[in-house]
C-alpha cells in the first residue's frame, strides 16, 4: 500500500505523522489532503533516511537541488560534496539528473548517504546506457524504458520525473505553436526525437497504466513532467505548453485513482505578469495537485544570475500557491554548477521559499522574521546570527568590517537608526 | 525656470528630446507626463552628465546604486571605484551617502567624474559635520540645514532625499503603533531625535516653501523621503508608513505647483502579498508622482543576500509600476559594501526593473530576451555573451568549464535538447 491508498482507507502512517509534526499540522488534516491528491510524502516504500518531507497544500514550500554529471564531467566524490553541501544549506530533495560516469554507483552513492528525498529522471539513465554503447537515441525501446524505471525504483528512488504529457497530439499543436526555444526539456527532447522517428505514441503515455503499476509497487511518487515547458519568455504560455498541462491533468487524476502519489511538474521562463495565472491554471486543471516548478525565471537575459531570476518567479509562485521549487544554480545555461554553486543556488531558492510562505500564510513563517527582526532591534548581532539562514556568511560579512566589535556596522556607523532610536 | 515648469509652458527641453530619444519615446508625449508631475529627470541646472535619464511612468524601470562612506569606514579613492564599477555594471544613478571623512572632498569627486545623475541626503551632511565638529545631533539648527541643502544644491546635485513627512503628527501615529524595529531610516531618526528634543516640527515641513524656493533655483528633484517605512516584515503597511505617505501626497502636490519636480520614496521591508498595494497605493495617494523604493525586501531573515530579497521585491514593484530600484547589496544589514558588492547589487537590481519591464509592457523591453533566447536556440554562444546583461560573467564562467570549445555545455552534453531537436 502506498501513502495516498493508506490515506484513503483512512490511515495516518508514521510518515504522516513524522510530516504533520515538521509542519505542526494536526495529521488528520494532513491524512485528508494526501488523500485528496493535494499533498504528497515522496519517499520509496523501501528506503529510510531522516527528513522525510510533505509537498503541498498549506505545507511549507519545499526546495530542490539538482545533482549530476553529464559525459563531459563526471565525478562521484564531486557530487558527494555537492549533496553534503546541498543539504547543510537547506534542500529538502535532491535530483539525481547523471548522464555520465558509472550511473549505477552515483545514484547508489548518492541513495546511500543522501537523509532527503532523491528523486530521479529515468529517461536520463535509459538514453545515457545507449549513449555509452555508441547506439542512438532512438534505439530505446519502449521495455527497455520501463526496465530502466522499475530499476531504479527497487533501487530506492522516492520520485521519478516522467514526461507523461508529450504526445503526439501536444507535439502536433507544437508543430502549429511558433516558438523561438522550441523544446528545452532534455527528457522532452528524447521522447519527441524518438515519437517523431518511430511515428509512434510516448510509451509512458501509451503504456501509463504499466507506470503506475511500478510506481504503486514502490510507493515512488510520479512528478509528471513539463516537457512542453516554455524555455523563454517569447514561448510562454503558448498552447504546446497548455496542450500538454490538459493531459498532465487528466494523468493525475489517473494515478489517484490507482493510488499513486503524483505531482505536476511547471515552467520553465515566464513573465512576472504570467507567473500567478500559471499556478492557478495548473491547480484547477490538475485538481490541487502539488505543482513543482523549474524557476520559474522572469527574464533571459541573465546568464551567471539566474539563482536570481528563479528567486523572483519562484517567490511569486510560492506565493501562488506552488508547492515545490527546484532551485536554479548561477551556472544555468552556461555549465554544470560548481559545489559554491550549488549552494548559492539552495539558498536563493530558500528565500524565494520563504518569501512565498509568508505571503501565503504558511503558520510559523511570519515567527521568523519577527524573531529576526526583534534581534535586529536589539542590535543582537549573535541572535540574528543564529537567525539568519545562512549564519555563517552573515558572520564572515560583517567579520570583515572595522565596525565587527561595536554595536553598530559600518554602514551606517554613529548614525545607526536603531542605536538612535534607543536614546530617545 | 525647471523641466517641470518648461514642460507646463509646452516647451521641449534638449534633456527631455534626450531622454526621449533614450526611451524611444516621443518627446511631446514625454512632455505631458512631466507636466503631469508623473515622470522627472532629475539634473541639476549647474551641472552636465553624459546619462541622462527620465524616471517615470511609461519609462523604463531605473536603478540606484548608493556609495559613501562612514566615519567608521571612508576612504574617497574606494567611494569613485564603486562609482566607476556601479555606471559600468548599468547603474542609472548613484547616492553619496557619505557620513564620514572629508565629506565635501567626496561629494566633489563623485559629481566631477559622475556621469550618471547624482543623490544625495543632505540631512547626513549636516549631521556628520556636527558629529565631526563633537557636537550632538540635537544642536543641529533649521538655518544650518537649509544652508546645508543649499550648499549641496549649489555644488550641482541632482536630486536630494528631505524626509519632509515626518511630522509631529506621524510621530504622534508612531507611538500609539506596535512596532518591531522601530524607525529606521537614518534621516528619519535624525528629524524624529531632533523633534523629540526640541517638541518642535519638522523644519522640513514646517518651511516647505523654503526647500521648494531651494530646489526651483537650481532644478533639484526633491525625492520626498519615507522617513517612517517599515524596516520588518512585521511593521509593513502599518498606520504610520501610510500616515506619512498622505503627507508625502500633499507635498508632492505643492512642488508640482511651485514647478518643482517630486518623486516619492517608498519601503522597505514588505511581505510579497503586499507590495504591490504600497505602488497602487502611492500612485493615487501621490497623484501618480514617480516611485522611489529601496527594495522591497520581501524577508528580514536572509542578511548576506539582501540584493536577492530585493530583487525579489523590486522586480513585484516594478511590474505593478514602480519607477526607481535603489539596489540593495549583499552586504545590506551588515557593513558597508566592497566594490564587488556593489556590482552584484547593480546586476540584481537590474534583473529586477528588467523583469518588471516586461511585465509592464515597456516597449522593446520583449525584444531584448526574444534576441537572447534566438541565440540561445542557435547555441551562438558569443552572440548570447554580448546579448547577456553581464557578458563577462557568463563568458567567464563558460570557460570554466570542460565543453567550453564545444557547441553544448556540460549541464547536458550530448543530451542537450536543443542540439537534439536541431536533428528532427
Amino acid at each position: 500500500m502506498t501513502q495516498l491508498s493508506q490515506a484513503l482507507e483512512g490511515i495516518i502512517t508514521p510518515e504522516m505523522g513524522a510530516v504533520a509534526q515538521d509542519e505542526g499540522m494536526d495529521p488528520e488534516i494532513l491524512r485528508q489532503k494526501i488523500a485528496a491528491g493535494r499533498a504528497v510524502i515522496p519517499k520509496n516504500r523501501g528506503r529510510d533516511f531522516l527528513f522525510v518531507k510533505g509537498i503541498g497544500e498549506g505545507l511549507r514550500t519545499k526546495v530542490n537541488a539538482n545533482l549530476g554529471t553529464s559525459a563531459e564531467h563526471a565525478d562521484v566524490d564531486e557530487e558527494i560534496v555537492k549533496l553534503q553541501v546541498a543539504v547543510a544549506s537547506g534542500a529538502d530533495s535532491v535530483m539525481d539528473l547523471s548522464t555520465g560516469g558509472d550511473l549505477e554507483a552515483i545514484r547508489t552513492a548518492i541513495l546511500e548517504k543522501s537523509c532527503v528525498m532523491v528523486g530521479t529522471v529515468p529517461i536520463y539513465g535509459a538514453a545515457a546506457r545507449l549513449m555509452q554503447q555508441d547506439k542512438q537515441i532512438v534505439q530505446m525501446t519502449a521495455d527497455g524504458l520501463f526496465e530502466e524505471i522499475e530499476r531504479q525504483c527497487r533501487q530506492g528512488i522516492d520520485y521519478i520525473t516522467v514526461h507523461c504529457g508529450i504526445t503526439r497530439r501536444s507535439l502536433e499543436v507544437l508543430e502549429r505553436t511558433p516558438r523561438v526555444a522550441g523544446i528545452v526539456s532534455r527528457g522532452g527532447s528524447i521522447l519527441a526525437l524518438w515519437m517523431k522517428h518511430h511515428r509512434k505514441e510516448n510509451p509512458l503515455y501509451e503504456h501509463y497504466d504499466r507506470l503506475l503499476e511500478i510506481a504503486y509497487e514502490y510507493d515512488v511518487t510520479l512528478s509528471l513532467g513539463d516537457g512542453l515547458r516554455p524555455g523563454a519568455i517569447a514561448d510562454a504560455g503558448d498552447r504546446a505548453q497548455f496542450e500538454e498541462l490538459v493531459t498532465l491533468g487528466d494523468l493525475a487524476r489517473r494515478a489517484k485513482a490507482r493510488g499513486v502519489q503524483a505531482m505536476i511538474e511547471g515552467p520553465g521562463h515566464v513573465p512576472l505578469d504570467q507567473v500567478q495565472a500559471n499556478i492557478q491554471m495548473e491547480k484547477t486543471i490538475c485538481d490541487g495537485a502539488p505543482f513543482y516548478v523549474l524557476g520559474p525565471l522572469t527574464t533571459d537575459v541573465a546568464p551567471g544570475y539566474d539563482h536570481i531570476t528563479s528567486a523572483i518567479g519562484g517567490a511569486i509562485a510560492a506565493a501562488a500557491g506552488a508547492d515545490f521549487l527546484c532551485y536554479v544554480t548561477p551556472a544555468e545555461h552556461l555549465r554544470l554548477p560548481t559545489v559554491a554553486e550549488v549552494r548559492e543556488g539552495v539558498f536563493a531558492a530558500r528565500i524565494a521559499a520563504h518569501s512565498g510562505d509568508l505571503a501565503k500564510g504558511i503558520p510559523g513563517a511570519a515567527d521568523w522574521d519577527r524573531k529576526m527582526s526583534q534581534a535586529r532591534a536589539a542590535l543582537d548581532w549573535e541572535g540574528m546570527y543564529s537567525l539568519a539562514m545562512d549564519g555563517d556568511l552573515a558572520r564572515s560579512k560583517r567579520r570583515q568590517s572595522e565596525a565587527y566589535d561595536q554595536i553598530v556596522c559600518t554602514m551606517c556607523g554613529k548614525l545607526c537608526s536603531i542605536n538612535m532610536g534607543k536614546g530617545t
